[in-house]
This record gives C-alpha cells, sequence and structure tokens, in this order.
C-alpha cells in the first residue's frame, strides 16, 4: 500500500454510474441507465477502501436504489448537493476523502477533498479541479477504470 | 451586467433538452432522453432572465410537460414551428430575445432574434445562423453548457 | 429540376430511420430509436419524388408501423432482405430509383440501383456502394440531411 | 478454407451483442439494447463454425435469453466468469477456441484461448489481449463486424 490517508471513496450516482441522460415517461423518470463491469470493480476495490454511493436525486432515488442497494449490495445515501461537503465531513476530514462526481454542483467538493476522479463527459466546469478524468463516459465503464486507477495509484494493486 | 436587452430567453424541448432520438413502442412515442445538470442550470439563470420553454412535440407533450413543468416547475408552451416567431414576438422584439433550438425548421427564427444557441449536434444547415454552438450534445448538458455560457457573456456572472 | 429519372425514392427503417439498435425486455423487442427532423424533411421533399418507407423486421413491424404509417401518414411495405430488389423492380428500373439503406444485406440493391445513400454508422462493408454517406449516424438526423441531399443533387431544392 | 484448427467461436452478451449499458427501472433490470446486422451475420458464420453465447448476467438472463434463443434461434449459455474458462474447455482445448469478449473479467481467457476478439469500446485493460478489435462498440454491429472478420481470416469468405 502506498499511501494511507484515504479510506473513504464516495462515488456519485447520476452521470457517473449512469448515462448523463435518463428516460422520461408521461408518468415521470422511469429508466436509468447503467454500465457493464462497474459493479465488479467496485467489488474489488471495496477490499481496500470504504465505498459509498450518493445520489441527489430524489425523483429516481427508487432505481438507483434498486441497482445499487439490491442488485450490488452497496450503501447509498440520498443528500442533496448543497449539503453534501458537509454530509462528508462526518465520514473523515475531507483531505483523506476520493471523490468521483460530474456535475457543476460538484466544484465545491473537489475543492475540499483530497482526490477527485470525473468522467470523460463531465461538466467542462468540473474537470480542472479533478485529478483524474476516465477515458470513459459515465455510464461506459467509467467507475470501472476510476476503480482500476485508484487500486494502482493508491494501493500498488494492478490486474 | 454587460447587456441590458435581453429579458427572454427561449429553449426548445426536443434535440435540446433532450437527446436527439425518442423510444417508440407499438403504443407511439413513449420515452424521451433527458439530462443531468440541465434543470439545475436554468434555476440558476432564471434569477437574471425569463426562461421559456417551447415545442412543437403535440405527440410527446405529455412526457414533455410532465419533466418541464410538473418536476422541473418551469413554463412550457406547445407552439408549431410555423407560427413560433410570431410567438416569440409576443413576448419582446426579437432582436431582444435569445433562443435556443436544433433543427432546420429554426433557421428564419435564428435569423431574427438576438442571439442564437445551437446543440452541437444541431441540424448542419442551422449551425450558421447561431451565435453559440454548445460543444455538448442535445440531452448531454447542453443547456446547462448554454445557460452559464449566456451567463457569463450577458450577466457577468461565472461559478 | 436537374434530373427527371429519379422518381422513386426508398428508406429503410431499421439503422437508418431508427438509431442501430433497439430495446429488448424479457417480452422481446419492445422500443426502436427515432430522430428529429427526418419526419419534417421527408414530408418537404416528398412533394418532389415518391418516398416509400420499407423493413425487414417482422418483429418490430407494429413499433416501425406506428411511427411511420400512423403517426408520420407514410407508407411502408414489409419485404425480407432477399427479394427486396425484385420488389423495388416492380416500382421502375433499379437505375431510375435513390435507395438508403445501411446493412451489408443491401449490398446487392446498392450495385443495382440508380443513387445509393447510407448512414454514417452503416456497415463499412456497404459504404463502398454508395454514393453519398450522410454525416450524422442513423436515428440522429440521418434521412433528414439525406432529404436535403436529395432535394439540392436532383432537385435544385435548399432552404 | 486457411486453418482448420478453429471449430468454436464464443461469444459473450453484455457490451459486445448489446450497448455497454443497460436500463434499469426501479423494479430491476429491464432492457437491453441489441444491434442491427448481428443476427444476420451469425446466421452466415455458424455454417462454418459453432457458435455459442455465453453470459453471466443472471438478472438479465431471461432479456436476454428471449432474444438469443427465441428470436435468434442460437445457444446460451449462464456461465460466471469464475468457471467460464473451465467451462470452455469442455468444447475443445483452449487454443482451438475463437473468444468475443468485452470486460476486465475476460483477460484470463483471452490469454488462454487461440484467437480473441474484442469491441471499441471494451475495457481497456482487456485490449491488449485481443488479436482484433473491432471498429464498431458492442451493441452497434460490432458482432456482425467480427463475424466477417472470422469469416475472411480463417475461412477465406467474404461478400
Amino acid at each position: 500500500m502506498i499511501n494511507h490517508k484515504f479510506k473513504n471513496f464516495f462515488i456519485d450516482v447520476d452521470g457517473v454510474m449512469t448515462k448523463v441522460f435518463f428516460a422520461y415517461s408521461k408518468f415521470g423518470k422511469k429508466q436509468k441507465f447503467f454500465s457493464a463491469d462497474d459493479s465488479e470493480a467496485v467489488k474489488i476495490l471495496s477490499k481496500h477502501i470504504n465505498i459509498h454511493f450518493v445520489t441527489a436525486d430524489f425523483r429516481g432515488y427508487k432505481i438507483s436504489r434498486r441497482r445499487i442497494e439490491k442488485d450490488m449490495g452497496q450503501k447509498l445515501s440520498l443528500v442533496p448537493a448543497q449539503s453534501r461537503l458537509e454530509w462528508l465531513s462526518k465520514f473523515d476530514v475531507p483531505e483523506n476523502i476520493i471523490y468521483m462526481g460530474d456535475s457543476f454542483l460538484d466544484i465545491d467538493i473537489m475543492k475540499a477533498i483530497g482526490y477527485g476522479v470525473t468522467v470523460n463527459d463531465a461538466s467542462t466546469m468540473l474537470k480542472p479541479y479533478c485529478g483524474y478524468i476516465t477515458e470513459s463516459k459515465g455510464g461506459e465503464r467509467a467507475v470501472s477504470e476510476a476503480c482500476f486507477h485508484v487500486l494502482e495509484k493508491f494501493f500498488n494493486f494492478s490486474l
């Protein structure tokens, strides 16, 4: 293990675990688009660091819970963008946190935390504040790519 | 504030707020694909300029209303392409209007209004008539990108 | 009018009017993804040339009919790839036909007909046999682009 | 026929026959996105080599069976990633097997088998172990492209 300070990795759901777009019918938000490989990579990384999923999307919360909690067996928290940095700080000092997000709403978080990761199709305003940008888009193996990057960079692990 | 003449920003729904494609089942138009970040950016811009959403899609009107009106809390008007320029002119003289569209049917509007914005995957015939083309495709943060562009260019605002 | 010999334009549905992929649930083929602008461009071109839609997809036939016949008001024929060239020949001699397809199964048709159009994400094996390749992918304004190309090239019409 | 040793071609379903992403509703995995041309190309290649489809996705198994078994008329086996190499070895010695996959979980298989094929949007970790990478993404004619590549390379067949 190269670096001991990172004990928590927070992963935003929408636009990171999913495609940036979502499906609406006349009854509301109906579908989100999750990716192959992400669930398997998270399982491998979770032996080395605590992984937390977080979403601000209360309208699509049931869809995200179904995927993240029931089918992937991971923790998912519903936390609005405004209170997210405060919420993160309950787990550890921000400098010891790795965070993966995609939105301009994540700028303040990226400035505060220790290591920021984003997706290739993130908000262009967010990218300057991130230490690593995946080659993949959200919902197209981006989380899998981020997990192996974190494993290599901080845990000296590679496949 | 740099420029005072723009008091109204009109945003077309299909291909701008949504992916250029939509889902059909044997029962008709069923789903449209909306993007992360667009709703949040519209909320910020709407403190500076009146935002109006407009659609010509009567078959998908219930889907668009569900997203734009009920879930985003914005105004949405159903106006055919042919009468749209006349309709716009009721709000202000066209030169004082900002318009965001994606279709070849928007060419006459773009010629008439004050500042035109389009998406990266717009009709190639429309692009020459637009002052700004987002790097993003419709339904992939294009409206969010357009909102921050308008905020910077005309309201001296940046995140 | 520049060229009088083309009286019929045949447009394949899947991969041309739609995205190359389609949605399956456990109950079978459920959704296809159609594009903005294509319907409107077809309406304009249809004043100059007979437009026929053709599909080989019997499993998704009800979805295609719903879009092409009921909602767009155009003719749609279900014709297998193997008998398609023979079927086309009933309308006119092949040299007088414009055809738009996307599959390797269309190679023999493209060799026989007068002017072939395909989409940017067509089978790479088909492309060498086509006179025009749209910049757009199927289901992303490709038919709209093709319609205006045909209007300009053969009918001296531009917006 | 150029090369006689390949009698079996195994094709992974998710990310190869389908887009890398899949649709979730609040009730779970609902839709996968299959491509035009793949079914037709598989039919042609299957006259020359035994084709087997394999998936590790038990949650989406009913969707995959519906497409691969019922509608395409091909064999589909549900085999977890961990036991897949052992399972493959029951059909022939690995060196005589052609395999098409997309995931980092396929690395050990690619190392063992005779000829590996992957898709343009595969896991970047898998690509170095594959003899051929399709220009197409999974769910966008990648299997069709792979089938014609195999036909040309090993069976001296081209359209």
